[in-house]
């Protein structure tokens, strides 16, 4: 970490604030000496030291990161590829393409189940659907709540793939015990009590990026939960919020290549909520791909325009099928197994 | 409500699309026919419409609401000011300027006690502090948690100050039943799951902006309190992520008039966080009084530099002194009762 | 068009509001009654109507456009793909994937020719290189200028391939006659009087999305070119400015499939410029091929660590070499030419 | 400068990097050893340093200014306030508020006289209007052009008030002789030409801040027309590009105590363009005297719906009387002089 302290400081305040630095977290200072400003560097471990604290010195000017301030979730002190793997045997980044799919809510059970076997029939190897819903308004649909989990759990048990759903509330967390992965969703990225619950609990946690996270966000937010525990952290880019209106947020690309460089957790990528708009769920899915993406999550129904949330963006059966043709053919072409 | 159809919708999918909208929603629906596409207007209460079902529609190619989707927080249906009256006294919202100050953390009786009498002295008329923390990292200091509920009493007995504390979890609740305002923090806006809970009380909640919520998604969150029967809302502005690194966060000034016209709810605004710089503190105070907020929300640290957290953004007792002193003044140039 | 109108606005003003739209754009206009709001239905070529000029209107309350405002640019009256044809043969939009590489600035006859002949070599078809550079600071190396498109002339006629070009001022044009393709950078995408000028002149243009600009903001800027007679423009996603800093800027992939839809002009992709990171190339121009972009344009330097400008983003000759060939092996899987 | 190294890089490379650091730049290199890397400090004048240059070094690992990239802009180099002085005697930064007020666009000369008159009696000491007008369709209305600024003349005869108007075209300096301060719009702030040209006349430059441009960019735009010579830059705060969309802009207010600090040019402000909507004006021109500006550039229309462009945003002269005698008795609350 390197600290510019202003040009004011004097001598006795950099002694001072030298060794409080050095006593309160172990590290060495050393200063060097400039024409306007000094500047001290910290050697030893600085992930634990609190840029907030270090910034609201009177005699500092601006403070720099030279380290990253996450452990677990980076790559340089893990530097093999983690591999999320089920009870069941799918395995979330071990070069195949995880397929995710599913509607967004959960509305019934001849729904859910035609929508699994037929997204199990195009070669998704992962139900995904929601049953707690968060919803904007209070007075739109929220999701058929316990009766919705029920009911994923009996399409899991007609098709044998394991289940996605979203969580929303630690003392629901009883209530998933019988849920493969738990997602975290972007509104709830820095639900801190939440994800500090979900690192004391054994299972795969899907973390979706923020609407307005950066990158850096996302991986303390992992973080959070490998800190209690718990290493089976999925990250998932789903889009950010821009000013472009075109789409319901934009996909940051760029994020899956920065993830996979920073991080050796896998990176999955949901083109469904990033653009909102179904026609562009294919184009996006294969710059995933294309960009080295562990898995991909779409939203898929049966009927979409009568879907009770999130029609506009959902691909018909028949609409994914050819989409999930088209991601495995190009994961080929990327020597991706299948 | 409009609804502008695709060229190629047919005569009967019109037919039957308008037939259901008038079943589900209770409302009327009339078409009219232009040369490129034909547009249809809901008459009625659209606020319960759900626009994603609408949009997801393979006949709809784009909605426009002419409704606000809110209702109780809306200034259409209320048209006089709400007032928030603490069993105390205190009001926010009567035209008079509410100034709550105090520490980012509790961390001592000494620190809580001593910065409450010195705030109390300059005008504050409430106490804010945290005592649980919402913070990026696992490794940063997360608050004194219960204790510090309990440090924030024994400095409300000692200065008759009513205290602001932040909530993180639905659980806490009724740890919280001796808190005078209850603050819902950023990231937490759209935790749906605790708005719920929180309209279930009957407690004025401060309710502070997401870091990428619109103004429409603020007011959605304050209907989810309000929609559950509280309706002592107070919505707060602490600035918007946008891509200037200068600040911490951009204070978008026009929120305050625009949340004013909206609705009937008070509207604060919070300098500390929307700069996270000290000396910002004070002009953008001044901004917020002349652009009408009805009171503010300071951090104030007896020894900034040795702050637990967001020590750059605090002031000390004497700058806030000097800061309500500038705020009283301009407030009476605007006509504001002290 | 659909036009909101005020609840209280009268029989009256609704009368000669519509008259006058009637006269003035030489359209139909219909209106429709709801409980709380009339609406007006403008028929006829909305693209001249200024919708400024409307919600200015004392009785509006609101507008939608219904019809896009770019109509020579719009893919709905000009249903087949632009392709961009060179006298000397190159085409870009014909399903091959234009490759364009090159210096960010030219800096000698030597390095220009050397990049030009490797790049030739991995298989670009068209050679990039700036004369007159648009730097952030007025202390930083400005371009050789003049003297900079002498050079890329010469390398022209060494090794056959067309030059690229950014122009940045219109009294220039005439410097400009015997460039292949002149760029407008992102700085200049809303210089309309330069965007006026390259409309009358018959030569490809590479207009760059600019840094904030919205998707419809780059196709209205290819209107102005358009408009003016010259309806050979490339449009070219660079990255766009968000809150995120770990990348320059944010590659917005979806706006390559976007622009297809909304568009018959062809479409390319800078991912230098987009990440600004030198390894971030090579995924982000997979993601491009992918998302179906006719071309790349990447900044290749044959000693990014003496560039006088942008070095960080550009790759050696070698690592141009790998890309190249990555880039055409997947174009094959997306059934591209070669 | 701070330079981080890569932890790779070897003691001949540092050398290497060290020797031509001090060449080229002319400053003392530092080298500090860390566990992890290695930290270089440049001494001296290092505003000319290139940054890009510095991090495209394959041994950089990250590269952080101690000083700013300004100088001539910069109040550590010039602490008393530039004030703008123009021959005829108003003033723009002694402590009184300038303030500017005008149409959008020039449509006649009996328009524009009459709003003069109209502004000026409310206290107005600047006229503003269009002539060339940038608009994002090519079929909007561009302005009167030459004609409109012999209108602005014309009103400026009459009424002594000295004109404000954009130019968006090197070749019309000329043509701008006779104008008392010449505008550069938002879409040109980096039209980095322009900026050269005029710095190379002897006028005040209003100098308007770019959608997207950064604080610092804005202050580089100004030091672009300072190094040419011109001192007398005035900045303009107009509101920059978010997410949020119920107004056209947000009003970046910090940004004006931020630019009187780290600049002595005056800072003036639009809340007009900030916000799109007239009824805006008002608070956003309080808060903008709250926060400490210099003046204020307000549109104003003898009939706003009927203005050829941003009559949304305009106020009718009785409006804008209203809000003047406003801005002057919150002025004197600031004790600033009218």
């Amino acid at each position: 970490m390197i600290i510019v302290l202003k040009p004011q400081c004097t001598q006795d305040q950099l002694q001072e604030f030298s060794s409080s630095l050095q006593q309160q977290y172990n590290v060495k200072v050393n200063a060097w000496f400039g024409t306007q400003s000094t500047v001290l560097g910290l050697i030893g471990d600085t992930s634990v030291v609190d840029i907030d604290y270090i910034s609201a010195q009177d005699i500092v000017e601006s403070v720099k990161r030279v380290q990253e301030p996450y452990k677990k979730a980076n790559r340089k002190f893990h530097p093999d590829n983690t591999v999320v793997t089920l009870p069941t045997g799918q395995k979330i980044g071990d070069g195949s393409i995880a397929l995710m799919a599913g509607p967004c809510s959960v509305e019934s059970e001849a729904q859910i189940c035609k929508v699994a076997e037929s997204v199990k029939a195009s070669g998704a190897q992962f139900l995904r659907g929601g049953a707690f819903k968060p919803r904007t308004s209070p007075y739109a649909f929220q999701g058929l709540k316990a009766e919705g989990l029920e009911l994923l759990k009996e399409a899991r048990k007609k098709t044998g793939l394991p289940i996605v759903t979203e969580i929303m509330r630690v003392s629901h967390i009883e209530l998933f015990e019988d849920v493969d992965i738990i997602q975290v969703g972007a509104r709830n990225m820095q639900n801190f009590e939440l994800l500090k619950e979900l690192g004391r609990i054994n299972k795969p946690i899907l973390l979706k990026r923020g609407l307005s996270s950066t990158i850096e966000e996302l991986l303390m937010s992992a973080e959070y939960i490998m800190a209690g525990g718990n290493d089976q952290v999925i990250l998932c880019e789903r889009g950010i919020r821009t000013y472009e209106t075109y789409t319901r947020n934009t996909l940051d690309i760029s994020a899956v290549p920065i993830l996979k460089k920073l991080s050796h957790l896998p990176v999955i990528v949901d083109p469904s909520h990033a653009s909102g708009i179904s026609w562009l769920v294919e184009p996006l899915a294969m710059a995933a791909v294309a960009a080295g993406a562990d898995g991909l999550i779409i939203e898929v129904h049966n009927d979409p325009s009568r879907a009770l949330s999130d029609g506009a963006q959902s691909l018909t059966p028949q609409q994914f099928d050819s989409v999930a043709k088209r991601i495995f053919e190009v994961g080929e072409a990327f020597g991706r197994t299948h």
